[in-house]
């Protein structure tokens, strides 16, 4: 790879946020911004932003199931009356509801809210198929659409409309049910390190951070390129907060009449969001080989030449039996080739022309860090195996530099004049003591326009005094601006 | 099985349309009917429900990937000046729309329509996508919900919200667009006889019955074991109708700009419905193996005895490697435990307890025709062939079934005054020569409730006279009720 640029794509060190729509629109992730008939701030997802998510949507799926979560379907629209039931739930969600007033030509006497997210409706659901201890917990989940009306939008990190899947479960105690909170978050976390190769950090959220009508909210924070945060998936913790509203009552042991109590959880396509903003570099999108919905591509470069086409198609033959894999044998030129299969980030980009089958040696070119290897064709299963351990790297790789950007951009602080002038310069997250009170937190945010990111689980240090208000045992949190 | 009814279940000679909610109740398929906090006619899709969809989706989607069509996801809200662009559709569809015309307590200036179908926005993006024949054709699917908002419903054949999948193509000649709107509806039927094991009739629909803003619409139609029609998916050619209104050309080979040919297709979570009318017994769910969730359930009779256990775990080890299998090793009596899987429609019941154990025989028991067969546990290999052939039986025999009930209650007419007093006491289709003219067919609809199902690619024999109107060269075409 020659050039280090491409002019569609504007420079990551120019304009961050530019870089970034270039990348999704050149990759042909979706399509925005112009009118494209729906409400402004939603996008179209194509074929291969759709893959990503489909390749998301399998693996997580599957950890569920063996979590013992079980798929459900719950309605769109919710009556406003049943969405009003929990207070601080509905004053977290109102303003961003979508409130449907009509069918065709006539006006509803009851107006529905499209779901900006359905705790309500399983609330409704448990109410009436809960009975007895000993079914449970249910747990179930759904995979779905839900809208919540943003004023500035940015493809696939905020749109007025996204998937996502939510969970929701409940539980005989609340013992169990905060252990599933946690085993949900813990998922989570170990599926966006070992499949997107990002770096996490895990914990909880402070009371102005946390989801409407939870009790606790456990989150996983990860750093983007430019430094800042995003949250990238939550697990919420209920008690029986919801549970005394709907009157969601079970039989324990004792023959008694007791509450549930209820956990949710979810993440969404910000998650493609993340993976372009954690790897992606200046020629386009990077992808992990683990979730890269192309693991190979073939570039055919003589096309016309017999000898070439059989050797890239002997090769499609043995990578076809274990990886998703694309030839590119049109006539466009070999740069041409390698730029298109650059943008689009897939994993491994093999070269073949008359060179590879004289000396009977490929040109693999890893995209993550564009190093060049040369395999020998010999066996077919020491070719699958040089690929499967490139393919490997590319994930490896990618995990550690996310964990070193991380690491780089960490900025310990205990002074808030310091913090204020600190977040004019630094790019990345910070670390300090903080009392976790609503007030502070609403004080911090508005002079720094940071918020808390989130209190780890595994305290960074032992607590000390409030950076802002100097309350002492104060637990060491993180902050950060937040996409 | 010495009961040959439920008592939760209301026998289908006595009211069809009651016994059909009992087996979705006690399958637990799906909760609807009281508030459920949405709209009127909306369900939940309970988690056995759900596994029914998402085994249609996994080989549905396959299929369609076999074709080349590719997954996109469109945005669920559509303008309503978008919408009312293609007169004919915005006709078909604007009285069942559901309308959001407020976020928050904001009103919004331009209302936004929730899609019912996504023609109008898929031809938004094309408008946008669509350069040169190079690329031609498209071939585009979404799984998703609509809502069209209906008065009287019925769990899952007839919602104010459902599930399905969506297919969008464009091409560049009508010829192309025609045989690929051929080739989709071949797909439907196929999967629905292969898989669901129903019988399908397979032709176009007349004008009366076509897709709002379709020029030709082919159709599957089913028949429910009362003798109702059930469409079960559509495939629709449109033409350069709706490219014309949307501007959406492409450069042809001799650099000309043209307008593209397009096509969408459709099939729903119907198909649950039409799944349970065309097999389930008075027992409960009847399905066939090839799409049902659990194939094999087997019975621990004698949860205690370690000998059982054993073998129950034994045998267990050899079907997961191959089937969705099942334990019920709970306390309940041996009869509630058949009962039980009987009502879920799992097409093998295995049961085990002592006897088995010492005659070296296991019972098995084909739901779909409750026939007990003996198996000796020989080797590993035998019993998985034996249990295999079991499976098959299933399917083929209730595809036989309902290729009979078809043939039984098909009834041919020529004349309109004998079809009057028929259709009074005839319950299933009727096979009449038809002039296919709207008018006529609008008067047939007033005076006997009936509806043309299709006139059937395969010719049902040389044309004739109208039944009604006596018009000359009428094709046969299919009548009923329909669902």
């Amino acid at each position: 790879m020659a050039k280090n640029f491409n002019q569609n794509i504007t420079l990551r060190s120019v304009d961050f946020a530019k870089w970034y729509t270039n990348v999704i629109k050149e990759a042909d992730l979706c399509d925005y911004g112009d009118d494209n008939g729906s409400t402004k701030g939603t996008i179209v997802f194509r074929p291969y932003g759709y893959a990503i998510w489909e390749a998301i949507q399998k693996i997580l799926d599957q950890q569920f199931k063996n979590h013992s979560v079980e798929n459900v379907m719950f309605p769109l629209l919710i009556t406003e009356k049943t969405f009003a039931l929990e207070k601080d739930h509905i004053k977290g969600f109102a303003p961003e509801c979508a409130i449907v007033t009509q069918v065709g030509n006539k006006k509803l006497t009851e107006p529905f809210i499209i779901r900006p997210t359905s705790e309500v409706l399983f609330c409704k659901h448990f109410q009436r198929i809960v009975k007895s201890y000993k079914n449970l917990p249910i747990l179930y989940n759904q995979w779905c659409n839900v809208i919540r009306w943003e004023k500035t939008t940015r493809p696939f990190l905020r749109n007025s409309e996204f998937l996502w899947q939510e969970g929701h479960t409940v539980h005989a105690t609340s013992q169990k049910a905060l252990a599933f909170t946690e085993r949900m978050i813990k998922l989570y976390a170990e599926f966006v390190e070992q499949f997107l190769a990002i770096k996490v950090i895990l914990g909880k959220k402070t009371v102005h951070e946390r989801f409407a009508g939870a009790l606790e909210t456990y989150t996983i924070e990860t750093m983007m390129q430019d430094g800042q945060a995003l949250q990238a998936g939550t697990s919420h913790y209920f008690g029986s907060k919801f549970a005394e509203i709907f009157n969601i009552k079970f039989t324990n042991e004792l023959n008694q009449q007791e509450y549930i109590h209820q956990t949710s959880f979810g993440a969404s396509t910000r998650l493609i969001g993340a993976l372009i903003m954690a790897h992606s570099d200046d020629l386009g999108l990077v992808l992990p080989a683990s979730i890269a919905p192309v693991k190979i591509i073939i570039l055919n470069l003589f096309p016309k030449d017999e000898k070439v086409t059989n050797l890239v198609n002997k090769l499609h033959k043995v990578f076809i039996k274990q990886y998703h894999v694309q030839v590119d044998d049109s006539e466009k030129s070999a740069s041409y080739k390698k730029s298109a299969a650059t943008i689009k980030g897939i994993p491994l980009i093999i070269e073949v022309g008359q060179n590879e089958v004289i000396k009977s040696t490929i040109k693999v070119t890893l995209r993550h860090n564009l190093k060049e290897n040369f395999l020998k064709i010999n066996s077919e299963k020491q070719i699958l195996k040089a690929v499967s351990d490139l393919l490997t790297t590319s994930n490896t790789d990618l995990l550690q530099n996310s964990a070193n950007n991380f690491a780089k951009n960490l900025q310990e602080v205990t002074d808030f004049k310091k913090y204020q002038n600190l977040v004019k310069t630094h790019k990345g997250y910070f670390i300090a003591p903080f009392c976790g009170d609503y007030q502070c937190e609403a004080e911090i945010k508005a002079l720094t326009s940071t918020t808390s990111r989130c209190v780890p689980l595994t305290p960074y240090k032992k607590n000390g005094i409030c950076f802002k208000c100097h309350k002492p045992n104060s637990p060491w949190t993180y902050f950060a601006r937040a996409y």
